[in-house]
């Protein structure tokens, strides 16, 4: 099968929102008028990003859903996406396998695949994703101010931990592994989440490098500090109510894991109970988990209050 | 160093045109009122597209230049792009050299680096570009009507020869070989060329895959076909005012060589002044080699009108 027919056969679909989808040198595409664009670009490399035995269908749906999760840090809506393959061999029952997880996400999402590009290669999956968003109303890093509130979305540290498994660094009972790797391999993107935090949340970023790194960002783009409170710890971890995770690992694997696609964001508390609300009607949970300081710098408090001791680290792709 | 020093020191610029640029979950991007935008993508893998001794100068000049030509296919001008990047290590020369020849092509188009992602792995370079076009002015593929005038931009079949020298099967003198290789390594897109036919060239493509291949979309997604003059032939390739190529090989090199980045475009005779002025305001040699028949069809003619018989063969990146 050669290039073209690989693509019509598993790539083209008709066009819908755009003028001009995938076969020609370039898509074309109107934006909604008053709305700006946001983009975001993300590649995964077998070895680094996902083990070559991922069933295929997951890495579809991964490869759009860490693309998706970045629209969603930023409120954005999705609307269309470019995918750049590059595959050691023709597989149909691979590419069929992949192109369904992908575009079961992609149709959930109403995000359109628009154009791309297809070579032989090690095997590389990169996308870039474009959504809308009201002019003004872009979520950014850079606005979180003293006194606000700090809050995630969802569960934490399940995708480290199940990683840490794969590595065989640790051990698991198979009910927790098996939840563990749902969540490395099939995270959902909190778009619904992102966009019901427009208006109310003053910074935000997506979960994947660590809660720690990630949110470090905000602080720095914003100016800032924080104190967040560990002792919320074992109840981030949604694998924690199928066995006990020891303290240090849950520790870790929640604030420097990494790979979570969950939302870290402020808000100021007198906007708490929009929060609530942006939970409630994505039927997403939102926890809080500290607050923004004056101080640069982020500080770990335990239950009372003390400053945490533990050492952490973050996840860095040159590291 | 780190994923992010690496970026902050030889990727990120202050943003331009962009609301937002490097350095946030998403680029934010306002495209101007009343355009379409134009989006392509193109994968440039080691040992595929490039040879692990090239320039890493002329590779990232390459890398963006092959996306340029795709939104030059299209009548687009360039806006912003994306890039993510594998890299197997940090090298810091490497990467200096790189970005230098990626970023004085992307100054000399306007067209402003705002988003991507780097990690570790093999060498893979995915750029997502876009550009903007008045509404409804795109050029297509789709569009070529019966009787149009063929025309090819530049030289084509150099790049080829190139190519095929690197791979041993043809010894070149060194002068032939040096400027062969200029055009395989540094190919310039045809941005300005491409503008000017906006209103004039009813069907365009860039000739990536080879003048056989690349044509072959026009016609096929026009439903119709062409007859070209392949006595033009030695007059295509640049290299031929510096030695005498082998008729054949001269013929398969322009014909179905590919990696040229010229524009193949259709248009009536009645416009053939406004081609030609297009021609001159942009500097680019334009060189008429056939038209546009009803019958579906490539056919290839002599000097005297004869059909060709010599076979022919197109590149496929799964071939």
């Amino acid at each position: 099968m050669g290039e073209f027919d690989l693509i019509e056969r598993f790539f083209k679909r008709p066009p819908r929102q755009a003028n001009v989808g995938v076969g020609d040198d370039c898509a074309v595409w109107t934006p909604r008028e008053g709305h700006q664009l946001a983009l975001s670009a993300d590649m995964l490399v077998e070895g680094r990003h996902f083990l070559s035995t991922v069933d295929p269908a997951h890495l579809g749906h991964k490869s759009l859903a860490v693309n998706l999760s970045d629209l969603a840090a930023c409120g954005a809506t999705p609307q269309a996406f470019l995918l750049s393959l590059s595959l050691p061999r023709v597989d149909e029952d691979w590419l069929s396998r992949f192109t369904k997880g992908l575009f079961d996400l992609a149709d959930a999402h109403s995000c359109e695949l628009i154009g791309g590009d297809t070579t032989q290669g090690p095997l590389n999956i990169a996308i870039t994703v474009m959504g809308d968003v009201p002019h003004g109303q872009v979520i950014l890093r850079r606005n979180a101010q003293v006194d606000d509130d700090v809050y995630v979305s969802g569960f934490l540290g399940d995708a480290r931990l199940a990683l840490e498994a794969f590595r065989g660094a640790i051990s698991l009972p198979e009910t927790v592994f098996s939840a563990a790797r749902k969540r490395l391999e099939c995270p959902e993107p909190r778009v619904a989440l992102g966009l019901a935090l427009r208006g109310t949340a003053t910074a935000m970023a997506d979960i994947s490098d660590g809660l720690v790194g990630d949110l470090g960002h905000i602080l720095q783009s914003s100016h800032v500090g924080a104190e967040i409170d560990v002792s919320l710890t074992s109840s981030l971890m949604a694998t924690n109510t199928l066995w006990h995770c020891p303290e240090e690992l849950a520790f870790n694997c929640i604030f420097s894991g990494g790979d979570d696609y969950e939302l870290v964001f402020t808000a100021p508390p007198s906007t708490a109970r929009q929060v609530q609300v942006a939970a409630e009607v994505t039927g997403t949970r939102v926890t809080r988990i500290g607050r923004i300081t004056p101080h640069r710098g982020l500080i770990l408090l335990d239950g009372n209050g003390l400053p945490n001791t533990r050492p952490l680290f973050s996840f860095d792709h040159f590291a």
